[in-house]
Order: C-alpha cells, then sequence, then structure tokens
C-alpha cells in the first residue's frame, strides 16, 4: 500500500483538459518531466509506437493551427507535442496513442501545468506531415498542447458537458445484463 | 505548482504491468476507487464510451480465461474489469479505450494494487460478448486483471523487453527529421 495514494488519486481526478493559456513558457525541466512521463507508457508488446515532436516556435504552432483546425489551441499554448504514430496498426496505434496521450495529460496536470488534446482530422494528416517531416506510414493526429492555464481556464467549473455518468450506471456486476 | 508532483511522477513511473496475483481479495472500497478513477476519463465528445462489468466469480474468470487465452492472467486475478466499448467508431473506441485503460493501471498502482492489461483477440470477441451479456455492437477487448502482486511480481526487475527507448531518441525539436 502507498502512502501517498490520496494525493495520486486525487491528481487522477483533478485532471482535465485546459485550452485556453498564459503566455509565460515552460521551463525546460518540466517540459522534460512531463516527456519522461510519456517515455515510460506501456505499449502492445513493448512497441513503443510514439516519437514526439515538441514545437514551441509561435510561427510554427500557428502553421499547425491552420492544419489542424480541430487542435487551434496549438497556437496559444507555451509548448505542443505532437505524438507521431508508427501508422503500421491503426487498432493498436489508436490504443497505444490513447494511453500515451492520457499519460501526458496527468503529468502535466500533477507540474501545474495545463494540457488539452487536439485530433486531426485525417483529411489533414499529410500536410501536417510534410510540414512536420514525418515520412509516411507515419503520421500525426494528437496534439497535446500544453502552457499554465489563464485564470478563467484555472478556475474550476462544472461546463456543460464535461459531468460524468454516475458510478452506478457504468459499472455491472458479473455480467453486462 | 501542485505541492505533490514528485509523488505523481514517481507513482506514474512506477506503474507497469502486473500478471500474478495473491488470491487476497480486493476490498470494495478500493476496487471503487479504482472504478471511479476510470469514471472520470476523458474521452472524445465527452461520449464517455464505456461501461465496467467487474468478474470476480473464479468459475466466470476462469472460463473468460479460456474465451480470451491471450488474457489468462484474469483467472489468477482477485478482479477482472472488462471494459465494454460502443462499438460505434473504431478508431475513437480504441483511442478511449487506451485512455481509460491507463488509468486504471496507474489508479491501480497508487493503491498498491497490481493491474494487467489483455486484450482478447477480435475473433474471440463474440463469443465473450455471448458469456457477458453484451448485446452487438458493444464488444469487449480489454481486460484489467486486478490483484495484490504475488511476492514475485512484487520485485522490481528489468525484465528483458521491458526497457523503454531514451529520451533523445524519442523526443525531436521543431520538426521531426
Amino acid at each position: 500500500m502507498t502512502t501517498n495514494a490520496d494525493d495520486v488519486l486525487r491528481a487522477l481526478r483533478r485532471t482535465r483538459q485546459i485550452r485556453d493559456f498564459r503566455p509565460d513558457p515552460i521551463p525546460d525541466n518540466v517540459l522534460e518531466d512531463v516527456l519522461d512521463v510519456a517515455r515510460w507508457t506501456g505499449s502492445a508488446m513493448n512497441r513503443q509506437p510514439w516519437t514526439f515532436v515538441v514545437v514551441r516556435d509561435p510561427k510554427r504552432r500557428a502553421r499547425l493551427a491552420e492544419l489542424a483546425p480541430q487542435a487551434g489551441h496549438v497556437a496559444k499554448a507555451a509548448a505542443v507535442i505532437a505524438i507521431v504514430m508508427t501508422g503500421e496498426d491503426a487498432d493498436q496505434d489508436s490504443y497505444d496513442e490513447g494511453r500515451v496521450a492520457e499519460r501526458i495529460l496527468i503529468a502535466a496536470s500533477a507540474l501545474g501545468l495545463g494540457a488539452g488534446i487536439g485530433w486531426a482530422r485525417k483529411s489533414n494528416w499529410p500536410a501536417i506531415a510534410e510540414f512536420l517531416g514525418i515520412p509516411a506510414p507515419k503520421f500525426v493526429r494528437t496534439f497535446v498542447s500544453l502552457g499554465y492555464p489563464s485564470d478563467a481556464a484555472a478556475r474550476p467549473k462544472s461546463a456543460p458537458g464535461s459531468a460524468r455518468k454516475p458510478l452506478d450506471e457504468l459499472v455491472r456486476h458479473e455480467r453486462f445484463a
């Protein structure tokens, strides 16, 4: 039994998407802590099917926001982690990509950063890959925006649509039905 | 900046797959803590595309191990969480499934439990769905085995294949290449 279980559970419960950031930069050692947590993510057959492209340059982030309008928050972030996946197995890639994205969110939150996941539409993947210099079949779908939350974003709120189903609706015992 | 960042980062680094368990049962409140962390997982459009079937009955776990031989550790666990997904969008399901599985692993580890992810092959999904009473198009691919780690499993080791690529191989700046 770990002594800090409550701290960890609290951090997990507190982790949520942040998409509005202060302009303050992220210290290198903090960003490295986030990437090191990502590095230790488990994956099917320990493939580690990812590479992380860190984009900090504001002009390049602005261009990414144009190329991936669904992830427009990358323009406002202090840094963006583009998760490059292998493109070798769609199901395993998506699953492992979800695992690593989740760990990045949790690590960022523990470090006082905000993090927001943005997905690029598949039709935009080729242009994004070209811009980032990524050879096929590798691709980027997930952009994780990182930065210190803006005052508005830091204020806890129950935004519509952010609620969760109650446990007794989500959990069944022994059988689904 | 949270004061317990180091504790959380340590918990994240320490989280690893456990597939061998002591027979001790898991107290209800501990299992509920794990499920509550799972409940708060983010998902695309906040779909929350999951239901959790908790299987504790030893005979039913033994049967699941037959139906999903790739997840044979379910027979030795104290409890198994079968993650039921919607089957409505393969990519989003896989991604969100990875996110929720990762949070279950981390929460279990923080609570002193071991957890191991097992995947059922797609050809086995129909039989598993029938056994668990799951209506199509919903399906179960992921079984998370939970229990207190056996002495052998609790011993930290660097098993072959459990290593991770170094950060300078995984991280690029501004461009992939």
